[in-house]
């Protein structure tokens, strides 16, 4: 046991969103530590421009560096995409972004080579999931839609709202023309989706669940590098937000899948 | 003509919205220069916490008094709602906002004294609203209404789909049940949604459109105050944002009607 494998693993979203990639992880390694660290008070990230996102980015980097993180985890699909640069630079320690993750899962996913993507304006717009496709196989179909109303109609709780089964019909329709057999769900609020979503692509079709992946390539990336922590104690969770906005409570508890315990407040 | 006269009215918001409130203004004073804010960085202001409001609205205060308006007008219902007294310690200028001028509005139009006010949760849960509305006429009844969904369904551009007119239809249920002749629309967004809005209220639903009144409002004042700008020229308008996000170009047309011309970024 040394003071490095007992580091934090260091998780952060734009909003409480990334709270799905955290149960993820609390359920795949149960003896890691995780600070979060979600940007509450500047959500959404994914209707803004790249300069903006850049910044933020930075600043967040910066902040969980500065809390001696092992691993840094990128649970934000839109700064994965637009920022991944950006991190890379100011980091010491080994990076780790849900795009490469769901683009991983999705080829050892998909048989017809037909993939899906949705996500934020600014992710499907940055492209990113098409390149992180190709680099690890390039003869893959990949069919992209933008999603902006998904993110509020998740925070508002209406997973199968009528208007909500509208809404995704709508999105969905040119995805579906394309006979797709895995659709990647690019941002962390989508899951809460899940049953809905898949009802309208039907069961043909695989969603794959950035959180899920990224527990996956974590867990590997940690026992490959021995940074495992080994104290065997429960570990702690630190929650930092930069605000503590309308319903955070009710709807963070419905990302993280259990009580959100020890939450502070930071403004960057 | 001296150079107070000449100085701009300065109009901010949390975002591209309160490009409603420049149109109304541009079209009932025409002679008047304006400078906008935008915080299109931070959008949406409706579902932060108070603290995080405030500050942000003291930030952008100083901003503008440092250009040297000569009026300071709040076109953000959460910032009004909420930051008001913010606001008021910093302006050595006169401040007018909509929720005031929205609220004497719905006052001359309402006959059975049921008013309905919709807004975003911030706005709604203030209950500034409920507060003006009394100050100026005690014996009415205000009926109020969060609609989180509006906004983001508006800057998608969803004026009259299916989906929206269903979310409209939940949302205004138990407003339509209290029997309200009038309904303000509490969010500089609404606007944009006043056809479908109308169409499910009835044609006895007066609706108050905050714009409106907030144009007829300043009108008053700067006659009442002396500070009409004389000198006939063509007046500036001088838009400033804290970020170009996603489609803001086509939004910001859409808000205001007409070409946006100068636009400069700044950062707070």
């Amino acid at each position: 046991m040394n003071s490095k494998t007992n580091r934090a693993i260091g998780v952060f979203d734009s909003g409480i969103g990334g709270l799905t990639v955290v149960r993820s992880l609390m359920e795949r390694l149960p003896f890691e530590n995780i600070i979060y660290f979600g940007d509450s008070a500047r959500v959404p990230y994914g209707i803004k421009s790249v300069d903006t996102i850049n910044r933020y980015a930075a600043q967040i980097t910066d902040f969980l560096i500065k809390k001696e993180v092992k691993l840094l985890i990128v649970a934000c699909n839109t700064m994965a995409a637009v920022a991944h640069q950006t991190i890379a630079d100011l980091s010491p320690v080994p990076i780790l972004e849900v795009i490469d993750a769901s683009a991983r899962m999705a080829i050892q996913n998909t048989k017809n080579k037909s993939i899906g993507v949705i996500g934020t304006p600014a992710t499907i717009n940055s492209n990113a999931y098409t390149r992180a496709i190709h680099l690890l196989k390039k003869d893959v179909k990949v069919f992209s839609q933008a999603c902006p109303l998904f993110v509020p109609l998740v925070e508002e709780g209406w997973f199968d709202h009528q208007a909500t089964k509208l809404i995704a019909q709508e999105y969905l329709k040119p995805v579906i023309a394309e006979k797709i057999d895995t659709l990647v769900l690019g941002c962390t609020h989508y899951p809460l989706l899940k049953p809905l979503l898949q009802d309208i692509m039907g069961k043909g079709v695989n969603l794959i669940d950035s959180a899920e992946a990224m527990a996956d390539i974590a867990a590997n990336l940690i026992d490959e590098q021995k940074i495992s922590n080994k104290n065997g104690l429960p570990p702690d969770y630190v929650f930092y937000v930069s605000d503590v906005p309308y319903r955070f409570q009710t709807i963070g508890e419905r990302f993280l899948g259990r009580t959100l315990g020890h939450v502070e407040l930071v403004s960057l």
